[in-house]
């Protein structure tokens, strides 16, 4: 398939930015109430498990959007977790 | 970079069933429950648009994991959106 590679990099960026930022709201609230009762270790870990093999695959396939949108996803994942730990 | 493209398709696709599953818990939660109130309508469009510039751009690089992920991810958020509507 012919594709426009710009426009492919533009529109991943911008997909990576919308469910990445996805996550701030609750990092925000974890931060503000101290509460992580509604989120398990589990889920958390299970996310990212899925966001760090998202990030090689992205390597492997030379994605910058799917490198880039997880990459920042792990790290706020890796903080929830952090702060899961530290408040419960 | 050579890929040994098997490889990575095996681990898109663990990687996007590890990212799509997370969404479950939280629409049984919303079946069992009825309860909504957690979620915001804002932040379920912003990721159902996130998903849908995801699979579009999965479409263009031609990636199996990133279409059905996303595709799958899509349509657990378009449930969400009418169980929220639903139950409000």
């Amino acid at each position: 398939m012919k594709v426009c590679m710009g426009f492919a990099l533009l529109l991943g960026l911008i997909a990576g930015f919308l469910t990445t930022i996805a996550y701030v709201p609750e990092v925000i609230k974890v931060f503000n109430t101290k509460d992580t009762k509604g989120i398990s270790l589990l889920w958390l870990f299970t996310l990212l498990t899925g966001a760090l093999l998202w990030f090689y695959y992205g390597v492997l396939i030379s994605s910058i959007p799917v490198i880039s949108a997880n990459g920042v996803s792990a790290l706020l994942i890796m903080l929830l977790i952090i702060l899961k730990i530290k408040y419960k």
